[in-house]
C-alpha cells in the first residue's frame, strides 16, 4: 500500500477480472467456525450445494464435482479423468488461458492439435468444424474451448462450436473453460452439449479462491472408466463416490462450501437472467467509457465483447504496465495487467461479480486520472460522463426488470 | 434496498456526515467476543484508551470521560455535570445541531441566551465578545459553541471565541460540540481553552455509534462539585471515579472500546496532521465538483468550509429531498438531507472518516447522475472532472507529506 | 491475559452474568457496514424490531422505547419520563442493583422510601402490600422492583407484587428492572401490570452492550405529560415521536439494531418457552454442581433461584475474590465477583444467554479446579459429575420439547 | 444440528483431529477483502510467509512450496514432482493415512513396496533399515513415512528412520507426511534429513482447509529435473519459479495466505517449543482421562502417543460409531470416528491447534456423558477429575515456562 492510503486497505474496489470484490454477506458465510465434515449435518450442506450448482451450469443430466483447488486444478481434473496419454485433443489458442490449457494438456502427454488464432478472436467454430470433418477416423477425442478468454475480454459462442461438431458428425467430447463466465454470463451445459465445464469459486460466485467446480456430463463420467491419465487428488471417481455418500475423500474446504451455499442463494434468488443482465449493464457502461476515450478493445467485434472483463489497448507509445502500476501506487486501485503478448500493450478492467454502477464509475474515474497523469490524450471526465449517461438511461430498465 | 441492488448491500460507500464508512480493520476490532469488564485485563484496555484520547483532544491537563451513548448524550453530560438549573448560558444558533443543544439546555432548566445567526455563518466571536463584555456581573456561566455545524457544513473558529472571551475578561466556561470535527479537523482543547469538548464514536473515529466522548478541563471537573443539575447515568464523578480504579460504574460498551483502541492506533500511526490533510484534500475535491456544477455552498465564506461535510444548495425550483431520495432509490447511495430550514433546499455530502479520493469520485458521479435525472442544469462528468483534476494534482503532494 | 494463554483470547466462554457469550450469528449481524439511518430502509428495520420486542415483553398494549445506552440508562429513562422531583417511590433493597436504582432515584430528587431486606431475599410483596394499604392518600407514585437481582441470583415474583398492589387498591405504577431476566426467564408485562420494564441488549439478547430497552405501558406513557424531571437524551416523547415516523431523534446504534433484529429472530424462532426451559436446564445443572460441592446459594429458597445467575457463598475462611482472580489468572475464565457486601464472601456463575450444557460443564470444571487449587474442601470432579448426571437425564426431554 | 441446540452453532469446540477450532484472530485475518495478487504488495505478503514457514519446518536450506489444495494435494505434489513412473518407493502401512498415500503412489504408477505393520505401531525404522541394506543396487528411490498417523494417534520417530537410512548407506530420499504434526509437535526437517515434508493449513496452523504446504530439500528440488510423473497444477517448477518473482502461476488462495501470515505470527511469537509444550499438556490431560475410564489407546506404547490426537478403543461389545453419533446428536460435539478397521472399535479425540485446558475438559465431560448414556462401564466425572488433576498440577509450570 502506498503512503497516502494508510487506513483504507480494502475500501477501494478491485477491477481485476477475478477474484472479485466479496460482498460482506459472503465474507461472513465463509467465516464459519470449524464443524465436523464427517458429522451428519455435512450431508445437509453438500447435497443441496451440488444440486444448486447444476442449476447454474444449466444441466439436468450432468453431475457437479468440486475440489479444494483453483480453476486450474479443475482443468487438470477435466482432462486427466477423461483422457489417456496420447489421446488427440483439438484446441484453439486465442489468449493466455487457452494457451495455458494447451500447455497443461501437453504436460499430461496428450496429443494436442492447436488452431492458432489472433488474440481478440473467439473460438473458431468453422475451423473446428472443418478439422473435425476431416478427422474421419475420429482420432480427435476432445475439443477444448475457453468460453471467456480472460486475457482478451472475448466471449466465444460455445453453441456454435457444438453445432459445428454436430454438423461434422464428430463424436469428440466438448470441454469448456467457463472460469470467468459462469454465474456472470449465460452458460448452457446441456443445450450446448458441453461434456466438461470448468470453473472456480472466485469469479461469478464472488468467493475466496479455493474451489474448483466441474460440470460433468454422463458421457464424460462414462469416459472416466477408460481414461488412464494418472490421477488421485483430482479423481472424479473418489470424489463422486464419496459425495454420493455425503462425504469427501479428504478434508473439504468447509468455509468455501458454506460461502458457496450463500452465494448460490443470492444468485438464484436474484435469478440468473437478472444476474446476466446486471453484468451486461455494468460492462456496457465501461465500454461506453472506453469509446469516449477513443481507445479500442482487444475483442475484434461486438459479438465477442465479454461482460466480465474488458481488455483495452493503450495508444501507441504508451506502456500499459506503467499505467496499471501508477493506478495502484497513486490511487490504490487494481486493474488487470496485459498478459503475455498484451503485456505493455493493453490493460484490463474486470467488471464481474459483486459490482455496482457506482463502484464501476469509481474505477473508470480512477483509470482516467491515471491515464491523464501519464499524458494519455484523453479528456478528464469524458469516460465517466459516457458511462454515467448509459447507467442513467438503463437504471430504470434494470430496476423494472428486477421488480 | 431497491430492486436493482439485490446483492450489494454495504458495497457502495455512504456520503452522510456520519456515521462514516467503517474500515474492515475496525469492524473486526469491534467484533471481539465478550470478555469480562471486571477482569484485570480491562484495566489494560481502559487506561491507554483514555490516554490516547487526550492526545486527539490535544489536552495535557484535561481528562476524558466516555459513556455508552451517542454524542447527544455527551452534550447532556457536559451541561448537567457542570451547571445548575437557572444558570445562564450563552449560545449562538446557526444550524440544527446548535439549535438542538439550545433545546436541551432549556429542558434542563438553564437560562439560555441565544444569539441568532443566519445558517451558514459560524460562531460569532465578536458578538460573543460584546455580550460577555456587557455581562459585568458574570451571570453568564457558559458559552456553547458548535465547532462543526453538521447541518450547514460550517466550521467555526473556536480559538477566536476563546480570544473574545479572554478579551472580555469573562470567566465563563467554554463548551464545544466537536462531534463532527474531532479526529477529522484540527481541534486544540488546551490551546483554545475549551472546558468541555463533546464528541462520539461514529464520526472521525470511524466506529459504530455507541460512545459519547467528553474532554473535561480541570476547571470543568471542579464545577461538578457545585453543579446541581440532576444526573446519574451521565455523572462524571461516578464515571471518573470508577475509571480511576480501572472500572466502569455500569456495563461498558466493550466492543466499541476495543474498536476505539484500534481506531486510535490508526489515527496516531498516521499522524493527526496527516489525518487533517487527508480530510482537507478529499473535501477540496468535493468542493471543486460543486463549483463545476455552478452550485453554492451553505457556508458563507471559504474560511467556514468544513472538511467533513459540505451542504449544497440546489437551484431554485428543485427539491433537495427528491434528489437524495432519488440517489438512494436509483443508485443505492445515501447523501445527507437538508435539515430544518434546509429541508428541500440543500443536500449534504459527508466526506469524513475513512474515505478515499476514489470513493469520493463515486459519490460525486452518483449525485451528478441523480441531478441530471431530475433535470438539474448541470453537465454530466463536469463535477467529476473538476474533482479528478484536483485529486490528480494533489495525489503526489499528499503522498510525499505522508512518506 | 495470562502468560499461558497467548493465543486463546475469546475461546473460553465467560461465566459472568452478562454481557453474555455472543453467538457468531449475532456478531456477524452486528458487523454490518454503515447504512444511512435517514434512508427509507431504516423504517423497515425499526418497525418490526419494536413489534418483536413487544412480543418478548409480552405486551399487547404497551410500547417499546430504545436508547443507545446501557440498562442503567434505561432505569434513568423510566423514572425521569414518568415522575417529578419530590414524587414518592417505594423500593425494596435486596441487592446491588436495587441499591443502585434507589441511589439513582435519590439523585433525581425523588422521595425514596426504602424497604430494607436481607440480601438473598426477593421482592417483599407482602410488605409492599402493607405499606401501600397504609398509604391512603396515595402519595406513593411508583413501586420499583428488581425482577432478577443479578448480585444475589434471586428472581422475584413480580406477579405477587402486582397482586399485593391490587389488593391494596393502590394506583401506584409498577416499575420493573428486568435487565438480567428478559428473554431468559418468563416475563409478562401485561399480565403482571408492569408499567415500566427496563432491560438492555447484552443479557438475554446476547448482543454487545449499547442499547437500553424500555417497555412502557399506556398509563406510563400518559404520565410523561405531567412528569417534570428534566430529561432530553432519554426523553420518551422525542424518541417515541421520531420512532413513529420511522426515525430517531439522534444517531441510532445501527449495528446493535441489526444485531437485535437477528437476536429476536433467533429467540422467536426457538420459542420463548423453549428459551426459558433451556435456561432453566443449564441453571439446574449448575445448581446440582453447587450442591455436590456442599456450598450454598445466596438465594434463600428454591423459588428464588435465578435461572440466569447463581451467587455462591464460599466456605468460611476463604476469600471469593481470590478465587475469581485465580480462575482468571490460571485458567483464563471469568466468573462474576461478589458485589457490595458479598465481596469476598461469594462468587457468581452467570448462565444466561447463549450457553450450552457442554460450555456450562467447562465452567463448572474450571471453578472446581480453582477451588481445589486454593484448598477448598471439595472433591475434584464432584460438581461436574452432578451436573453431568442432570444434563444427561434432561438432554432427551429438552430435545423432545424443542422438536 | 439437533433440536436442542438451535442457537449454538459454532459455540461448542470440535474434538476432531483437524480441521481445528479457529481462533477469531485467524478468522478475521482470513476475512480480508479481495486484493490484487498481481499487485506489488502481494510480494510483501508472499516472501515473509515462505520465510516464516521455513522456520516452522526447521529448514535452513530447503524451500517451501504451497498450493491451493488440501494436504492430500501436497502428497501428490511431493511424489509427482520428484519421482517417475516405475520408481520403487518403500512405505510402511500402519494407519489410514499411510494406506491412502500408498494408494496414491500406486495410482501414479510407482512401484510401491509396502511393509505391513499393525495399526497402533509407528514407522518401523529397523525394518526400513533392513530392507534398505538389502537394496544394494539402490532401486528404492524413496522412503515414505507418516509422522503422525491421524487414524491411530501414533507419532513416529522420523529421526530414527533417518538414522536407519544412513546406517544402511542408502541414498533414497525421505518423504514425510507431517499434516497433523507440524506446528503442533516437534518436527526437524534439516536435522532429520527430510526431503519432502507435507502439511496443510487446517491443522497446526489453525486455518481453514485450502492450502497444501510442502517443504522441499535441495536434493528433492534437484530431483524435479528428471522426474517424469506428469504434473501441472502441482508442478514445483511453475510454483517455485513464479514465487521467486513474487507471483503465483494461477490464482492464489489469498484469504488463507493472509490467515497464514497471522498464524505464523502467533506461533512464532509464542515460540515453537512453547507451542509443543502446550499441545503436550493438553494431550496428557486427555490421556489421564482415558486412563481413568480404564480404556486403552490404539497407540502401542507411550513413546508413540500423539500430542495432537488420541485414538481410544471402546470396550468389547460397544460400537464406537454409535458413541460419536450420540455425542453429536445429543450434545452437539464432534469427535473423530474410527477409520478403516477401527470403524466401530475406536473413537478419536482431536486435541490440536487452538484449544485450552478448559475447552479440553468440556470435551472430556461430553464424551463421558455420551459413554454413560450408552451404558459404558465408566464413572461420571472420573475422566474429568483425572484431567483436572493434571491440568491443575501443570498450570503453573506452563505459565512459568511461557513467562
Amino acid at each position: 500500500m502506498t503512503a497516502n492510503l494508510p487506513v483504507f486497505s480494502g475500501q477501494n474496489p478491485v477491477f481485476i477480472p477475478g477474484p472479485t470484490n466479496i460482498p460482506d454477506r459472503l465474507r461472513y458465510a465463509m467465516s464459519i467456525q470449524t464443524t465436523d465434515h464427517r458429522a451428519p449435518d455435512f450431508v445437509e450442506l453438500l447435497g443441496p450445494l451440488l444440486g444448486d450448482l447444476r442449476k447454474v451450469f444449466k444441466t439436468a443430466t450432468g453431475e457437479v464435482i468440486t475440489f479444494p483447488a483453483s480453476g486450474t486444478g479443475g482443468w487438470e481434473a477435466a482432462i486427466t479423468n477423461t483422457l489417456s496419454p496420447g489421446d488427440k485433443v483439438l484446441v484453439a489458442r486465442y489468449g493466455m488461458f487457452s494457451h495455458r490449457w494447451i500447455d497443461m494438456c501437453q504436460r499430461h502427454n496428450l496429443d494436442v492439435e492447436v488452431i492458432e488464432c489472433e488474440w481478440g478472436c473467439g473460438a473458431p467454430a468453422d475451423r473446428f468444424g472443418e478439422r473435425l470433418a476431416a478427422d474421419t477416423d475420429h482420432a480427435i477425442k476432445a475439443v477444448l474451448v475457453t468460453h471467456n478468454e480472460t486475457a482478451t475480454g472475448v466471449v466465444s459462442d460455445v453453441g456454435a462450436v457444438r453445432r459445428a461438431m454436430d454438423a461434422a458428425g464428430h463424436p469428440a467430447m466438448l470441454y469448456v473453460d467457463c472460469v470467468s463466465s459462469l454465474a456472470s454470463m449465460d452458460f448452457r451445459m446441456d443445450e450446448w452439449g458441453v461434456d466438461l465445464a470448468v470453473t472456480g469459486s472466485q469469479k461469478g460466485f464472488m468467493l475466496a479462491t479455493g474451489m474448483a467446480i466441474v460440470g460433468v456430463s454422463r458421457r464424460a463420467m462414462e469416459a472416466t472408466r477408460t481414461a488412464t491419465c494418472p490421477r488421485c487428488f483430482f479423481d472424479f471417481r473418489d470424489m463422486g463416490g464419496a459425495n454420493a455418500k455425503g462425504g469427501f475423500p479428504y478434508t473439504p474446504p468447509l468455509q468455501i462450501m458454506y460461502g458457496l451455499r450463500e452465494s448460490l442463494k443470492m444468485l438464484l434468488d436474484e435469478g440468473l437472467d437478472e444476474v446476466f443482465a446486471r453484468h451486461h449493464r455494468i460492462a456496457e457502461g465501461v465500454r461506453e467509457a472506453i469509446r469516449a476515450w477513443g481507445l479500442s478493445l482487444c475483442a475484434k467485434s461486438p459479438d465477442l465483447y465479454s461482460d466480465t472483463v474488458s481488455c483495452v489497448y493503450v495508444p501507441e507509445g504508451f506502456d500499459s504496465n506503467l499505467l496499471t502500476n501508477h493506478a495502484f501506487d497513486t490511487y490504490g486501485v487494481s486493474f488487470g495487467v496485459g498478459l503475455g503478448p498484451m503485456s505493455g500493450k493493453a490493460f484490463r478492467i474486470g467488471h464481474l461479480g459483486s459490482l455496482t454502477d457506482v463502484m464501476a464509475l469509481s474505477g473508470i474515474a480512477t483509470i482516467e486520472m491515471a491515464m491523464k497523469d501519464l499524458g494519455y490524450p484523453i479528456r478528464l471526465g469524458s469516460g465517466v460522463a459516457a458511462a454515467q449517461e448509459y447507467y442513467r438511461a438503463t437504471a430504470g430498465a434494470t430496476r423494472k426488470a428486477a421488480a
